[in-house]
């Protein structure tokens, strides 16, 4: 009876899986933000390395991971499978519940999967500096701990709200040498215009990304980072996948739903995509489900359309199922959920029906991530607890059905610095909040014509 | 060039190691605090159940685990031994520098690994609650998480300064069903006493203990639980010794120096009894290093006495270094650290001169644990941190003789819940504080008669 399937150092995936090689219709390219032409590669040079827009851009299937990448996985990974018998047991059901630790990564999430590569790659093309944009400090501080790594600088530009009231990430950012600007800042124009307009700005993940943005294209030694939406960043997390097939096969099961949550959407392509190619290329039957906050039901309610990434409209227009880039999503609390967008190859695989969604209010999800602690012992992110209320649900299913069936999860981080949230689930302080109809219609007032017309 | 050695659930250990069984000179044995003989067995009913006063008495070489307490350790157990290579490299030496990683127990810390089997024995006994105290929240939590799975109750006195000013873990303990009181409260004769001379008392250690050893000595189904200092703790902690011997023969190496910070005692002694058990009776030249705090220097600069456990006298007289049961830590960060006594099994060593104490100021310790956390990416409790910063010493010492050397640390726990702690090293705000000799005299005039007579 063993709780953990693990792997040795030596079994550490050597090449990232490319979805990009087996998806029979890929999503639209991307547009520049200015032309409204498609993408080309040299548009991307003012902010990202050659190795990472070849990455974002490729159809080849497999690209290897390099060597001084995997040593730095090597601190954490492979990550353990844990089989949940405890929650099982308590749940009485006859299903098998699996789930992929990412919580042990140094930095506590998936995040630093992709932050390493980001770090080494553009360490390889002579760039200095590295700006990027956090919320809750999730990425911010993956990014920190990866360039520390590499030897490069680290700009972060963090939400206003989030720097003042969370304090713990910003900490460990600095810890590891980040230079954390609470955003807006007056260090670039993005930042001075909304500080003109109103200098007690709360600030937002929109304007701290124009920010960083800004910051990258103008300054030639210094790039830009993005933990989640892009190719490339997809790409770089599908070690998370690429290990559970090994594991499970060890122990001869195979998955009939793969669940992960879904803000950006990298942690759930990261461990869906590799399950995803057997669907496509050898004919598996696997159920995939994405869930995400009823308070910010991109995938669920939102339109597929051209949208930015950013406030400012200085990213280029990518095609995905948006809330509209003017969304502001109430203060839930799982900051990594709240993105008005989604990565656009795994909006092809919900438009083609190969990933289902689901949408969850909050408090069914601490209550979710409340048993889990107790039964399992490890307290989850509010963002992962969507995922684990979601197999949950299915493991009871399976029950009522009366059917074995194998749940594989993906538990993308621990929840030790989010105490505050659990503390206002245990004070009864949590709200659930559905998004109004009228507030989405307004939001998606804003999307850009070039879609529209 | 692997990181980390990992061992399979089926070599979880089977048995702890009891170190009674080979020691040849016992430390004196406990006496009552109010008879001032030799306790025995049944003095303890009132608070312990039988097979923990049986296992705090014997001189049986080997105590079986049980399989339902191996059942709950296989959920973190067995922990990675990790090579610091990254740390090796920073720091140009010629030594191996291996670390075992308690920090990814659920609880944070290795203190679940005597929670467990304390909540599995009073289950066993009947008990219905267990009653502790808890200082920072390390242990608390880690018991309230043990007796959560083994279905008891919980009541955890926390010094009111840190249920007030920590509220992190205090919210952990409560979302595992644990009742959390400040102490002093008005629930037990003995916080009501204090509360009455002073009713802002900001609490202390000694105070909680009195509490909770109140409250189980009270109620006919409570007992009480320690987290460290008695021999049945210490026992239970070799676990990590054990793991680490077999991590160390996969590959080939043997350490010439273990390492632990010591605060009760119950980590450090944890690693090293299992090697100590090779000098004993092997004849094996291993050195051992027990670090501790300048500002609570028990084994450096204490004198060894019979004294209490608590501040109100409720607990039997312990024969140990201690710098007197009145002695008031200052606030330095490292809160598991702050105790005035020591484990008498690790005294007695320290005693013979199998195992040296070292102390370090707190400034030092925090270098040595950002240092870590660059490197390794591992952010260390500061407690845990005053291993790192010995074994680091032990590490440029080899450099600069020009050998190698095999260094084995016990990393205890993450500082996860201790930010605030690094947020103040980074703004320059720690203070070294070193414990003046008249403040040591005055604290050591409160030793019970008994010993000083």
């Amino acid at each position: 009876m063993s709780y953990k399937i693990l792997l040795d150092e030596r079994e550490l995936p050597e090449a990232w899986y490319n979805l990009q090689a087996d998806l029979p219709r890929l999503p639209k390219p991307p547009l520049h933000p200015v032309t409204g032409e498609v993408v080309k590669p040299e548009d991307l040079a003012p902010i990202f390395p050659p190795a990472l827009i070849e990455q974002e851009m490729t159809r080849e299937r497999w690209i290897p991971i390099p060597e001084e990448v995997r040593e730095v996985y090597r601190l954490w990974r492979p990550t353990p499978l844990f089989r949940a018998r405890r929650l099982e047991k308590y749940l009485d059901t006859p299903a098998h519940i699996y789930y992929k630790h990412e919580g042990i990564s140094p930095a506590g999430s998936h995040k630093l999967n992709t932050a390493v590569p980001q770090a080494y790659f553009n360490r390889q093309a002579g760039i200095r500096r590295l700006a990027t944009e956090t919320g809750a400090g999730q990425w911010g501080s993956a990014l920190a701990m990866a360039c520390r790594f590499f030897g490069l600088e680290c700009t972060v530009y963090m939400v206003k709200v989030s720097y003042e009231q969370k304090p713990y990430r910003r900490i460990l950012m600095q810890l590891f040498g980040a230079e954390v600007l609470p955003s807006p800042s007056p260090r670039t124009r993005s930042g001075k215009e909304v500080l003109e307009k109103d200098p007690s700005s709360p600030g937002s993940l929109g304007i701290a990304i124009s920010e960083a943005v800004e910051d990258a294209a103008t300054h030639e030694d210094t790039n830009y980072a993005l933990g989640s939406v892009l190719n490339h960043v997809l790409l770089h997390q599908t070690v998370i996948g690429l290990e559970s097939k090994r594991q499970m096969e060890k122990i001869g099961e195979k998955p009939d739903v793969v669940i992960g949550c879904v803000g950006g959407g990298s942690n759930f392509s990261g461990l869906a995509f590799p399950w995803v190619a057997d669907c496509l290329t050898k004919g598996e039957k696997i159920r995939f489900l994405a869930v995400e906050p009823a308070a910010c039901p991109t995938l669920t309610r939102g339109v597929r359309a051209y949208d930015y990434g950013d406030v400012a409209g200085l990213t280029p227009l990518l095609y995905m199922y948006t809330l509209g880039r003017g969304f502001i999503p109430p203060a839930i609390h799982a900051g990594g959920l709240r993105y008005h967008g989604d990565a656009p190859l795994l909006c092809q695989l919900v438009a083609d029906g190969v990933v289902e969604a689901r949408a969850y209010g909050q408090r069914q999800v601490f209550d979710a991530a409340a048993l889990f602690a107790q039964t399992e012992g490890i307290l989850p992110a509010p963002e992962s607890a969507h995922a684990v209320k979601a197999a949950i649900d299915e493991a009871l299913a399976a029950r009522e059905a009366g059917e074995k069936k194998v749940i594989l999860f993906n538990l993308s981080g621990h929840g030790h610095f989010d105490l505050a949230a659990y503390a206002a689930y245990l004070e009864g302080q949590l709200e659930d909040y559905t998004l109004p109809e009228e507030k989405l219609k307004e939001s998606l007032s804003s999307l850009p014509q070039v879609e529209r017309a």
